[in-house]
């Protein structure tokens, strides 16, 4: 059907919470597959431009309610360690996308397999991370719950803006992600989802053992090291803004169309960027291309992806402009 | 290192639940990965004599575990529909064997990829097995209980053995591998983790699309169903016993070497193996190789496996005798 056979272009995509489920719809494993649906129809169009796409995605919510499950049964059973709650939201998240996105490739009638790989990414035990952990996870507790629980399980609690003590884990950089052969093995064939929720955080022992850890991986630089390490063209990191704003929320507000990595860091120095939210996004499309000045990052919208990426739409991130 | 390039042989491996979780080593996952890491060196030994293997694995404990945190946890989320558990015990149960797996393979100086794939098995809707569910899942409930689970979520409640009533599922007959094109493309060159549980039990609607179902798919039928699609050599199911025995635990017990399918369909007929125990291991061995008299079934413990592959050990199952 094409004319003159191009190399295609390789996008990895981070897929951010509001892909997977939403207050629309609620927050069980039904309304999730609902939501995954929809997600996949906008993923499958991009797959029907040409475009080879690799899955990454969060799992916020849904390793939330699996730590606050096992919590619930710790009565019946241990509580499963956090590396293993990341393991089991794999599992999950990635079946339902890649049910979702076979279903919707196909009905486009583009046949290739979609594959969820379970994938475990290094992070450095030394990793400064470590020694100041700031990512809750989990249930609520009453600040003697919380003292049991460091004393008993060596948990760090914090309290949380004055609604209770929760268990605070690091959220070290990822270094090296375990099953990356394997996935760019199966790149040209097949939609890999791999590094959901940012990987299951392992360390490196001597002689290839990997040792799970306590640790949220940040998704959107786990998408980018999947990225640098497939050699795609494209990072894009689909969030719930069509683009990326300057002042967000003040009545000066400014859309983006486009940031150099220089432009990236004054406005992160200014502060326009929200920690947690899109500080690690515009930190990792910089990160992409700062590694390959000729590469490109988009930052926008699920519903814009398409647009985006035919230059239309979003945030693009480049090292120069 | 070897005289002349001979085409491998490839063994498609059946691990019973005594592989991942013993009551030695305690029910939780940090006792699990001790027993896995077992269970791997074991298998590392068996890729290390050349052969070429996948491995299916049980989920009966874990996926277990994780329906009765759901339901312990249902006052604040919707309990997880089966299936969904089902891809999480693969999540889980992958993540623990592909990283023991690797780590006993490096030991050995065998630098293969180690890859856990989330798998969809289909099974058909007018499966026989729907009409009268079998297989109990899930924590116990009073008559009550029972009553109330069936108008409100549509269970199948059964009575179970005087201790109270127990969800049921179908367990029905695994039709197809959804990901086996990608199993088949990774085989060459990595050890492939797949149809955990018997895999996530779908069924095919028009078009392509997948749906999951409440199931539970036999293990060692979906080792079998694996073992055919991918056109291994041999089967080789690994259970708590090194031989098949007829009489099994009585005075007059003997243990087979060797049974050909029509002795096994005999011995079946004389009632020598339990449901849900011995006889659904005999049951897909014989299938294996009544599909392809060529090919080769074994039975035998985790401990036997490398001798029963060189012919020393467990119970070999061929078309003829």
């Amino acid at each position: 059907m094409e004319h003159k056979k191009e190399k295609p272009v390789r996008v990895v995509i981070a897929l951010g919470g509001n892909a997977l489920q939403n207050k629309r719809a609620g927050t069980g494993a039904e309304a999730q597959l609902k939501t995954v649906r929809e997600t996949c129809e906008y993923l499958a169009e991009i797959s029907v431009k040409g475009f080879e796409i690799a899955i990454a995605h969060g799992n916020g919510p849904q390793v939330g309610q699996i730590v606050m499950a096992s919590e619930a049964a710790a009565d019946t059973f241990p509580v499963m360690p956090f590396d293993v709650c990341d393991a089991m939201s794999q599992g999950y998240i990635g079946y339902h996308l890649q049910q979702g996105l076979k279903y919707a490739l196909n009905n486009r009638n583009r046949n290739i397999p979609v594959l969820t790989i379970v994938t475990q990414v290094v992070v450095e035990k030394d990793d400064p991370a470590f020694r100041n952990p700031t990512k809750p996870i989990g249930p609520f507790y009453t600040e003697e719950e919380a003292r049991a629980l460091t004393e008993e399980r060596g948990y760090v609690m914090k309290e949380d803006a004055g609604r209770g003590f929760r268990r605070v884990v690091a959220s070290p950089i990822p270094r090296k992600i375990v099953e990356i052969d394997s996935v760019r093995r199966l790149w040209d064939s097949t939609v890999v989802i791999t590094v959901g929720g940012g990987g299951i955080p392992v360390i490196e022992k001597e002689n290839g053992v990997f040792e799970g850890v306590a640790a949220v991986i940040d998704k959107d630089f786990a998408a980018e090291k999947l990225a640098e390490d497939v050699d795609a063209d494209i990072l894009m990191i689909l969030t719930e803004v069509d683009r990326v704003f300057l002042n967000y929320g003040k009545p000066n507000e400014k859309a983006l169309d486009h940031m150099s990595v220089a432009e990236v860091a004054k406005y992160i120095k200014e502060g326009h960027f929200a920690e947690g939210s899109m500080l690690p996004k515009v930190r990792a499309a910089a990160k992409f291309v700062r590694a390959n000045p000729t590469k490109k990052a988009i930052i926008t919208s699920l519903y814009k992806g398409t647009e985006a990426l035919e230059g239309k739409a979003g945030t693009l991130i480049t090292f120069a402009k």
